[in-house]
């Protein structure tokens, strides 16, 4: 049932399949524009980060690549859980996790990920990227802001998931940029002077700065940067691994595609999402 | 740019914006396909079985839902992140984690998962959820096999996410059962007398068994349960808040989808697993 050249599953099964590769075909070319339109100039980058913008690109897709995830109370798994799983599947790849203090931290809902180091003991790191959470009061501190600005001042590749965008801007490090965000919160980021831009992946200053929309958004961002830093084979490779085919059940993975009603209920729940300017703890 | 009424992302995103929706509504008809065809004779059933299954479909959805999820040492992160998120969102609905010594568990790539309770100590559960792994040596222990298997006997719904199914059915719960599982696993679950689908979303016995197929199955997987035991509209605004719009950038997330050079990479690492039948340490 797995035979690649056989794709019997009947006929309205197939038909969805077709649809939804023909979804993916489009997808790249949306992925190619996104790509094209989404070159920004350095005279943007802040004195502090002209001086490090030299280093873009520079990193070969064999070179070892070393990527930081950064942890914190009140983050949320999904955000990060998909970037890991497809990173860890990359080849020449090694990831590490972090939170101020080192060790458990408890995410959104309790659930606890456990045995970070601290943030203070990784000198540097290639690749930087910051999930997002629905309470940011931690990575908003003072202490986690200055972590998160050393280590991302210093390295190839600035990214974020959800609303780590908000968490990344806050230490000034977005200034000019364009970036992702989780819909409810993607207009919070010109207040830290980051320019919203309301897709799954974008990217800018030729991919030094990569960051993913809502949540899910995580697993299209991943392979993304898997294609860009690791090459396409092994990103079709973790593709392949992790089954990524996906069938969602409703029409309802974005405002624009979403019922009034469902909006309305994430309104009531999150005030201020369908304007992309809800507040959690952590952003005022 | 989060307003739902406006949808400007440009004349090739919007494109593969309304390819997307279009796949989407395709999969619910995929989806509705699965459910007609997905009715199992109770006479499958162990004798065991049988008397619990009175239970099916007993479970209101204004009712409390407690839900299991199992973790044990070789795990795979995102086999049941996906799901986690999704079920904590849902109303009046209580999620456990559990493991046979409970406490931190080394999931696959070393990452770790925490502060799990015993599964001992886990009287009973409305569902109990096993998720899959890269090395199966613990839950195919005796102990774990006892735990899991005296859990689903009493459960609700009996379900899993990728190989996680092989666990299950291992236990004896899933004889005669329609069930998914990873494509490169698939052809496994005959041996412990299950029935293989090769779908993201697999049920038998009126819901009372539900399965996903590989990694991020679990998110299709889980937002059907979600409008089967919590309501459509709960299972929409979940996926509303996880922006769950996915856009694959690659034709690989499926064997009948993927390049064979690609597939022959998948092989070399897990020999079997285009013919469904990898084999991975627990496996025989």
């Amino acid at each position: 049932m797995v035979d690649p050249k056989n794709d019997d599953d009947g006929e309205q099964l197939s038909k969805a399949g077709h649809s939804r590769r023909d979804a993916i075909k489009l997808g790249g070319v949306a992925a190619l524009a996104a790509v094209v339109g989404g070159g920004a100039l350095l005279s943007h980058a802040t004195p502090a980060f002209a001086q490090t913008s030299s280093k873009v690109g520079s990193l070969d897709q064999n070179d070892p690549l070393n990527i930081l995830i950064v942890n914190y109370d009140g983050g949320t798994l999904l955000d990060f859980a998909g970037p890991s799983e497809i990173f860890h599947r990359l080849p020449n790849t090694n990831i590490r996790y972090a939170s101020l203090n080192g060790g458990n931290v408890t995410l959104e809902f309790g659930v606890v990920y456990g045995n970070t180091e601290r943030l203070a003991d990784i000198e540097k790191t290639d690749l930087i990227l910051v999930p997002g959470g629905s309470d940011l009061t931690a990575p908003m501190g003072p202490a986690y802001q200055a972590q998160i600005r050393r280590l991302a001042e210093n390295a190839k590749y600035v990214t974020s998931v959800c609303n780590g965008s908000l968490v990344l801007a806050a230490t000034g490090v977005l200034k000019g940029k364009r970036s992702g965000c989780h819909w409810a919160f993607l207009n919070e980021l010109p207040k830290y002077g980051a320019i919203p831009v309301a897709e799954r992946f974008v990217e800018d200053d030729n991919g030094r700065f990569m960051s993913g929309g809502g949540v899910t958004a995580g697993i299209d961002f991943a392979l993304r940067v898997a294609e860009k830093l690791r090459g396409r084979k092994a990103a079709e490779f973790t593709q392949l691994l992790i089954a990524y085919d996906p069938a969602p059940p409703f029409h309802c993975g974005d405002p624009s595609d979403a019922p009034p009603e469902i909006i309305a209920m994430v309104d009531k729940r999150l005030p201020g999402a369908s304007k992309g300017l809800a507040l959690i703890p952590g952003l005022h």
